[in-house]
């Protein structure tokens, strides 16, 4: 094993044993590489591995908020990997789009039609009524679809999910460019909000997943985003 | 943006751009650092954080293997990083196990009949016939559902898979502690997996998704494992 491997797995265990929490402080850098007799380096190199796994939060400096914090942002950094994957072309968009599907219908199929963040997503469709700008709308987009997935109740589907979402956000963003009307399919996507919302609420997750699964697909396929280049699909 | 976040996007622009594809090569350490004017520290902490997704593997030493080479094992890298957020009980393994029904029993509900994959599952199933040891049973355990997950023909899915089932490894091992008696366990997980097979083989895929759900189910609830604490879960 690495040095900074050595490090990495004392701080899992730390955690694993719950001898290190969510909001908790790792020792300062000099002390853990005497603790566990590494170099500084390797100390480092373990805490910018976790940083990008989004495990923990080092800042600078001193002060009462200075060192390194643990923190749990699983999606932000397993869509960052899952990005590097997407560019290595190892994993293609087609089949992030149908993970997606696959994760969004199951979510609408079993969110619970009292989850308080139903509420949360209504507000978000209002707040989308009155944004024209398009960077506004998807942000408002992406937070309605988390919304709804959190509201199956289910961590590691709705982490998977934003993972998912961070992983094409890039090609989210040159894809509304393609777009023959932009104005046009902002209405049609508030419509469609509403109806799969309108169906959860009703406690039709049969409906509200058919719903889901057609208005994502529509979305990509209008833009032109995943279809598969022919090369490499039968 | 931080130093190493520098070198970072650096990397995923040329893999995106097609610049470095897999199997390529990244520059040097010293030629990576004087091209984007960082220190050598910088390039080393990027290199670690590629290494930890699964984007590069790094060698020591000189000759042809030396450097550092593109590679592509997301579900492990992604695996460790989902590993770390359970330790942080961020992630619920309960949620885990959930998960990983939804995603094969969608998997088999999609395998084509005629995809190879199925050949390698059938072949794995004969070598759980004789594998008496629970560590060999375990590993061709894994593979028989990540050969049945890749016959779906989904990348994204088979990773989160392989990934899921790397993040729980470890309670895996732990849990056939846990197993009143393991020669009947195994005797029952071979049947079911030959039934799972079948079904898929007769291209009965909604037989087959309901199968594998039984299947993992049953084995963590018969070995206790994903039953949710009770203080965190209505």
């Amino acid at each position: 094993m690495r040095t900074h491997e050595l490090v990495l797995s004392w701080i899992e265990k730390q955690l694993s044993d719950g001898h290190l929490v969510l909001g908790g402080r790792l020792p300062a850098e000099r002390a853990l590489a005497e603790q566990l007799e590494v170099s500084r380096t390797s100390v480092r190199e373990a805490i910018r591995i976790l940083e990008a796994m989004g495990v923990v939060r080092a800042s600078v400096g001193s002060g009462k908020d200075a060192g390194t914090v643990v923190i749990a942002e699983p999606a932000t950094a397993l869509g960052s990997a899952l990005r590097l994957h997407v560019a290595t072309q190892h994993l293609p968009v087609a089949d992030i789009v149908q993970t997606r599907v696959l994760l969004e219908s199951w979510a609408v199929s079993r969110a619970k039609a009292d989850a308080p963040e139903l509420k949360e997503a209504a507000r978000l469709l209002d707040e989308m009524d009155s944004s024209s700008a398009v960077d506004d709308f998807l942000a408002l987009d992406v937070a309605f679809h988390l919304a709804l997935a959190e509201a199956a109740g289910n961590a590691v589907v709705s982490t998977i999910m934003g993972s998912l979402r961070e992983a094409i956000e890039g090609y989210a963003a040159a894809l509304t460019a393609n777009l023959p009307d932009w104005d046009s399919t902002a209405k049609r996507l508030r419509c469609e909000h509403r109806a799969i919302l309108a169906a959860v609420n009703d406690g039709d997750g049969a409906r509200a997943a058919t719903l889901v699964a057609a208005h994502i697909e529509g979305y990509y396929r209008e833009a032109g985003l995943g279809q598969p280049p022919a090369e490499t699909r039968p």
